[in-house]
């Protein structure tokens, strides 16, 4: 029998997916599951994006450009410079997803065995990036007690060896939610000059930002033009997560030829999504009005539920739609576990996602859980109330 | 200016498109370019396949599971068993076309340094695939004298040492329409069980095999269960190569599963396009009849019309839509050039592709170009013509 790789074996699986078989036997049971566990928003797909599908006519269904269709490079351009954003179409290759262009941003800046600085905790997926690539993170933690903020540049500092070629921030968070702010860009800013190094920023969640704070993108400052690579996607901005498209953007013209040489052996990004896409680039102001304040309502409902339950320490973050909440649990993986397997509220429990897969450190986030707050207000009050009641039961049992 | 990875110097750029700024210049001037460069064919799309996307209703567009629907995964696997291969829905998952396959199938069995032997002259982006995961191509050469058959079994075994951990090849053949027979996937089979290795096989022109010769896939020999890795692709059988969807299949478990942890890590395969390649799987078996029959012809024509220009040499492939031929001239990268530059019959010229890409081993084939013939039949006469009358000119000038 022939071996696999390490790689292979090194792996993780995903930290959101493993409790996939204990959600599978609750429901077996006839028991309702709340989903806080996953990112895959409920709200509607713009129709003008999905109309225009339906409306595309041709007879051979080509690969398009590598770097994807010139009309919506163009289109998607003037987005971003609308957004304030210093972004030309030459600037921009369009990828099969935020994923993808994850990948390309790892390729084109890292060899195997260089290091990439990332704020823990982090989209766990980071860590298969990584591997795939076979480079290594060097996490630097971030505190739940101050809301998961930018660490201080001095433990940045640190970490940087002769290795380190990259940064890696998601502005806002998954899974913290936190948005960084325009003094914490700066201080990247300048640590990313001094040291020669790019700042990758994942962008994914740019859209979602609340309270009248606003999103700074690492494209909107002067001093990056060279260090930034933003990943972004069409994801979650218009609740379109199946039809895989991102982008990677950058100035720094070395770093797009090589993109594009990772870009050019794979052929090119899905031809029907990327006429959703380009389409959905017309959906009106109102569309995001209405979804921001849709999450924000959320999150305010959400939050002060948890903040209620005895023993819960959790902040309203300002950005994306998740939090990361601590419970008053030794390890937040087993009660996870229990919740599915052995709890029910009349019927009815709540998947959520353990933390420390979150973290890259060992032993860190145990007592900790990501939520998503992608379901209706009602549903996330009732998950609330179901984990405080759960609570009580658990803490007498928990060994 | 921080600086990009070595990986993304080492990168190939594509031999397909480098000449595209040549083409771009000819068609400047008016030319008209035939295409003999790409794969990419004219055939309609099974009309199906696109009617299923403009019939489906859906408010969210959402990931799919990680390894594809489960219900396209049911019917792929029924339709592999149709074609006689021991294919169960669990032995598939679903990838973002062929190229994303490769990808996970090198990253499941080879890591940073390890070896992969690949018959040469070989698809151009294995080279790409492989300097992503930082693994090493081993060539065996194979010669346009006996029409690229398998290079004997003892070529292999010379190149055979601790690092090696798969063989790579693709049946029936990109760039040469090789089509490899019973006894050669025979001697295949008694390499990889004897040397303990995985034998991944690019499999995305299966269904083009000509001259009453059969297609054997990896997964029809039984004693290859626990060593094959099959890599199949929407592209070429359906001629909806911007669907982006293919697949792996293999029966080793291990493997398998880590293929699944590398599904994971990107999330899912393109919702849209899984419905299109689902519909596509009801295409009537008329479909295939009347593509096969056309492509047959027109290799026919084609490579009689090559045979004929003094001092061309070819042969007649028994697979997919593509040969190589051996032109009398010094550099078929400069013949290529001056073909777009500096060359027009009545204002049309020919693309082709200088096979020296094709090959790792330099220097090599320097005098062959690749064609695929995914024109018309009047089309590919009058690309043969060109070339002949443009040979008798060049063949005068060429230092
Ligand atoms: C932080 C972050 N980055 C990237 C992605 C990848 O998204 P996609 O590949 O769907 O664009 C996600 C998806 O959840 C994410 O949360
Ligand atoms: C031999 C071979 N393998 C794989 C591919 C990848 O095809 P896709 O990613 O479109 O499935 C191609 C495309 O031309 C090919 O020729």
């Amino acid at each position: 029998m022939p071996k696999i790789s390490q790689k292979g074996i090194n792996m993780p699986e995903s930290p959101i997916r493993k409790l996939v078989p204990y959600a599978e036997k609750a429901k077996s049971k006839g028991h309702h599951v709340y989903h806080l566990n996953i990112g895959q928003p409920d709200i509607k797909t713009p129709q003008g994006a999905l109309q225009a599908v339906k409306d595309a006519n041709f007879e051979v269904l080509e690969y398009s450009h590598s770097a994807g269709f010139e009309s919506y490079r163009k289109k998607l351009a003037t987005y971003y410079q609308g957004h304030h954003l210093n972004v030309d179409f030459s600037d921009i290759i369009i990828t099969t997803g935020g994923s993808e262009a994850l990948m390309f941003a790892l390729g084109s800046t890292l060899d195997p065995d260089d290091e990439i600085i990332i704020p823990e905790p982090f989209y766990a997926n980071y860590n298969g990036f990584s591997i795939s690539n076979g480079v290594k993170i060097v996490p630097v933690m971030s505190s739940i007690d101050n809301g998961f903020a930018l660490p201080s540049i001095s433990e940045f500092e640190k970490l940087i060896t002769p290795k380190t070629k990259a940064i890696l921030i998601c502005n806002p968070g998954n899974p913290t939610g936190y948005l960084y702010s325009e003094q914490e860009m700066q201080q990247l800013t300048d640590l990313v000059v001094k040291h020669d190094l790019f700042l990758i920023a994942d962008e994914v969640y740019r859209e979602f930002a609340y309270d009248g704070f606003k999103h700074i993108s690492v494209m909107s400052i002067p001093a990056l033009a060279n260090h930034a690579i933003m990943v972004d996607s069409v994801s979650k901005r218009y609740s379109m997560c199946g039809a895989r498209i991102g982008c990677i953007v950058s100035k720094n013209k070395e770093l797009m030829t090589a993109a594009m040489k990772f870009a050019q052996a794979r052929l090119s990004p899905p031809t029907f999504a990327q006429i959703a896409s380009e389409a959905a680039l017309d959906t009106p102001e109102s569309y995001f009005d209405e979804v921001i304040t849709e999450y924000r309502e959320r999150r305010d409902v959400f939050i002060k539920a948890l903040q209620e339950i005895d023993g819960v320490q959790v902040t309203a973050p300002h950005g994306s739609f998740y939090c990361v909440a601590k419970f008053p649990v030794k390890n937040a993986d087993d009660f996870a576990k229990w919740l599915l397997e052995d709890y029910d509220l009349n019927g009815e429990t709540v998947m959520i996602a353990p933390a420390a897969g979150f973290y890259s450190t060992p032993g860190v986030g145990l007592d900790e859980a990501r939520m998503a707050y992608v379901l209706k207000k009602e549903d996330l009050l009732r998950s609330a109330q179901i984990l405080k009641e759960a609570l009580k039961v658990y803490q007498g049992i928990e060994k």
